[in-house]
């Protein structure tokens, strides 16, 4: 079976999230980077493309210019990523769909939620798989930890709590990355809640099968100078009456990436946190703890099926990447694989930043989600 | 130097933290427990003084007839300590001041405000040292990261994360420990928030030097039937405009005792686990990790004066719990042992309980503190 | 009941090990303190007595003049305990005999092999109880360990690893503690194998249930100018077949008291780390990992019964110490503790320390043990 | 640049190394899988290209097939990459090096030390790059352990501890990797200590740039009927006098791949685990522990520059083992790279195998490496 063709939209030099979209597309060799607009500067954009060891004639300069040539290309590409910062997410797409490409992107979906809306009609027009690469779903042991809560292992849920601390942006926002999450024309609304926040109410929704009815937000920002919130407190009411807090921050100096979820039910707990992914520690009402090890026979199928290396061998951050293009090259081969978040949870992710972001503006008390 | 005498109101039979007290009073040879009104069944508070080994003669009955014969006695009785649930703390202290004798008692200070507020009035008549054991700050490690921050290790604090998650009390309360807890008339206002948000709240403080100036308080009866909050999630801020976090719940199965705080300044943050209790994690903006170890000689005087064993030799909860019996001693004898908690930290943390639920009760938002 | 009465050999002003049993011995309060000579210095025992706040007239300048008192009085001292330096542990202990009192004695038994027979020979006369305190036999999940092993949950043990580094002696023997062990007339014949290799003998052949019956040894002198081994490796064979590895430095730079122990069977394996006391960790062929922590419900009686806090509110090194205590007493009042170590632990390992040192002197390969 | 074509050796269906390697050479795209021999039988060869997604006319049945075809196009292979078992080894690199073409190997070398040393003329004739797949020698921190021990920072190396813990050969040797691991027509001389001791030992020498001068090696086959050592117990002496133990075992159940160094000097010690691959442990002689964690600004070059993502996103085996394909890739370009081991690390392995399986079999005591 050949592999399925990748262009990029975005990903130019000194970028962070391109190269990864690239480690994570390629891995499982379903897939391979073939074309891009890697930088809106045609040199830019060239200067990727080499970096990226593509064909020279196939880093282009303009979506147009991508779409143009590759649509006349017998090997042309057969999806579109777009890893750019988020004010770009909807105007990429909108070509790309246009042009007739299905669409995996990073996300937020959109800067705004009217862009947001904007994007899903035109993906519901254009019928093609669509992705959104909410990473920490693509993590083995966090669908086992979703599989296992969906088998009842821990009971009705009455608890959640999912931190998300960071603390690279404590001091001066310095480099590439940070220059634009800090800058609302680039990154929309939302600062703090729309880079990490949004991954971890994705992360809660999708691990406990859950939807939140209800926030209360308390956004800030903390670093003198800064437009956007780099730190949020949000708390959470779910639509089966569990309690919940969320937590993210870019402020928390020496915390690195350190995601983490934590559901109790009535019969059990789940804990899994990012930095040491390959485990999953579930408690019984009992006093029972019990840890489950990536690459262990007592895994189940969803969570086997996207490990590669056998116990003790660590997977990390690209591999799990990697389990959302692979689910997004099993949608494009026409497979199922439910797993990996779609325009729905796109949108629904904006949504959550409009309404947190107004809620805390408003000092709004709790407000319906 | 004698020893000092101990007299115990609370501690019998069933009790968890009178034989804690006793521990923790005796554990350095400055104080002996000679005497107690265990209970107040004359046979059960036989019973306790048998099991404590104590003289049986001095077993007593009633707070009267242990002031009247301690007060007769040469070598009679020093001090008293309270560890009843939380309705008789005052009418024992009370008593002991009205007898003449300088008091140490569990927390909460008392069941109500109102009852702090009268209690704060005769201990200001009393003129005698006054001590409230919120364990936590005896820790040598929080000593340690009190400490560093005084000194400016981190900068100017902009957010402080405590959280004490446990799951004891997930399923029903069965057995003594847990029934009073969740009993309005012997536990008071609060029932997680009493038991251990408080310990959060005191840490909080204790550790950066702040003050919490406002809160936004969601407490919940989680568990069906229960008539006292079992899970808070507080908001807070303090008076140098630093934001805060506070969570504390008893319902979160599998949580064992999972107190820990996490203060992040300009220039560093510090995080401390009251589960792994001999290490304190110091981080700095230029991505520098230090662990600071117990028994080691990178600590500071507060904490290695306060410590027991060489590093290596865990220390445990009873020893820090004997930090606090140290530090009264120490006043007892005419002595400065300023970080002792007090009067003024106990009404405080009555404050905090009576705010937070009053708020909670009212959905009242933000309310000064 | 009464408190038994104490009377210490050793422990004088500098001592570590001797405030250790102080704490250990009182800790449950069965016990008490009363007496001691805690230094051949009649001022420094009387210091000694000062600190430990026990009557000045029970600090005695020597053993003639303790045992002489003490037997006089009503309330004299019921037992006593030896915490000197190794070379003082026979001398003292024939002394105690002698006058007719119990002993527990600090480990090693004694300085050499020689002196061991001979002890033994005179406890086996005396026909009291006698102790000796291998430390990490009173940790309750070693217990544990050692419960679920006998109850076949690993099955038949193919392999042990026990390790006990520590790095305190890796620069100059600085300090009371420090000098005496780097001195063969003080310490006899042992340096860090009788300081700590001994211990990690003894936890082997506890937790297991095994015999050691060859042994290979490679003990060295590293530092130099040190006239005792500081730094040993020990290979071991079981009297099942099982394969050993055991490891003990005082050389490794920034390990504190590191002991931890790995036993394998055909079916399972355990691990326990001292510096991790709470935890004992259980996996099975399948892959399944359980972590037994104490204070809760899946404790076994030997655990259960030697542990005094709930979970989560870590015991340490004292509360595990105080256990050896507890089984004393327990033995004292005619009560049976089988898992306190009595004379035969202790001759067993002075035979080890004596052969290992003898083998690793002679390069001599396997030696029968 | 264009990238880099590789022919694989090795690697058909059921095979764990094969798609690592694959994954390994790809993952920076400097290289490119594009033919191979999977499988001395022509069907399953044909299988493994068609999973691997390369051109069904490069998968081919033999080596000379693959030799003649690849060496007439333009496109053709520019190295090729060994990951058979053993036994293939010396085989497949003879024919390639015979077709001219570079090769980089699985470990251990070859089967046996005499084939190591053909295979090493054979090497030094052909005067082409060659690699040897040690693993844990790309791990970005093993890399930093190496530059801070170089440049003095624990001073004089006195202790290295190097163990190697799995339990996945504990049952029955059931499927591909486990039967010809334990078959001596396959795997060779050595078991436990040809698949995982020569990888320890490798890396005690690359951290500590110390030789293994002597050692005493103590190996068994535990599990009923095995042929081959499935433990290891190996003492060892480095060339500046240093103390070491190696111990690698495949029957410690519930031991995922431990692998895990620590290295003593005068001045400090260093600790890394390969399971918490990200962290580096740096201890002082005053106390001082420090964390270097992967990806923040304190590593040094050798450790940054083979790091793919910020810190707190991990990166695991498959990102370490690119690292040694990336060294390959560059000294392909005529480039320096000389942390990849190459056919003197892979003689040394089979001479340290050859040495430790003929003294243990000898009970040879003290032996010259």
């Amino acid at each position: 079976m050949r592999r399925l063709r990748m262009g990029m939209i975005g990903g130019g030099p000194g970028a962070f999230i391109g190269p990864v979209h690239r480690f994570a597309a390629e891995l499982d060799r379903e897939i391979e980077l073939v074309a891009g607009v890697f930088s809106s500067d045609a040199g830019r954009s060239a200067a990727a493309g080499e970096a990226y060891r593509i064909d020279p004639a196939r880093a282009y300069p303009s979506l147009d210019a991508m779409f143009a040539a590759e649509s006349a290309r017998d090997d042309g590409i057969d999806f579109v990523s777009i890893v750019t910062p988020n004010h770009n997410h909807l105007p990429s797409a909108r070509a790309a769909l246009a042009a007739g490409y299905p669409v995996i992107t990073d996300k937020p979906l959109t800067a705004t939620l009217a862009e947001a809306h904007e994007l899903a009609a035109l993906v519901e027009a254009a019928a093609k798989p669509f992705g959104v690469t909410y990473t920490y779903s693509g993590y083995p042991l966090v669908r086992e930890a979703r599989a296992r809560i969906a088998g009842g292992e821990i009971g009705t849920i009455r608890k959640v709590v999912v931190e998300y601390p960071q603390g690279w942006l404590a001091g001066e926002a310095v480099g590439k990355q940070a220059e634009w999450r800090v800058d609302p024309a680039k990154a929309g609304l939302g600062g703090c809640i729309g880079d990490i926040g949004v991954h971890a109410f994705q992360l809660a929704e999708f691990v406990t099968g859950l939807r939140v009815t209800e926030l209360l937000a308390d956004l800030g920002a903390v670093v003198p100078g800064r437009l956007l919130d780099d730190d949020c407190s949000i708390l959470l009411r779910f639509d089966n009456g569990a309690r919940g807090v969320l937590l993210a921050s870019q402020i928390e100096v020496g915390e690195l990436n350190g995601l983490r979820i934590r559901a109790y039910g009535d019969k059990g707990g789940v804990t899994w946190k990012q930095e040491e992914l390959n485990t999953l520690t579930i408690n019984r009402l009992d006093g029972t703890c019990t840890l489950v090890r990536s690459g262990t026979g007592v895994l189940g199928n969803d969570a086997a099926s996207r490990t590669r290396t056998p116990g003790g061998h660590p997977e990390g951050y690209l591999e799990a990447f990697a389990n959302l293009y692979r689910d997004f090259a099993a949608q494009l081969r026409g497979e199922s694989a439910p797993l990996l978040p779609g325009i729905a949870e796109g949108v629904r992710g904006m949504t959550f930043i409009d309404t947190a972001v107004s809620a805390s503006r408003a000092n709004a008390g709790w407000v319906k989600l």
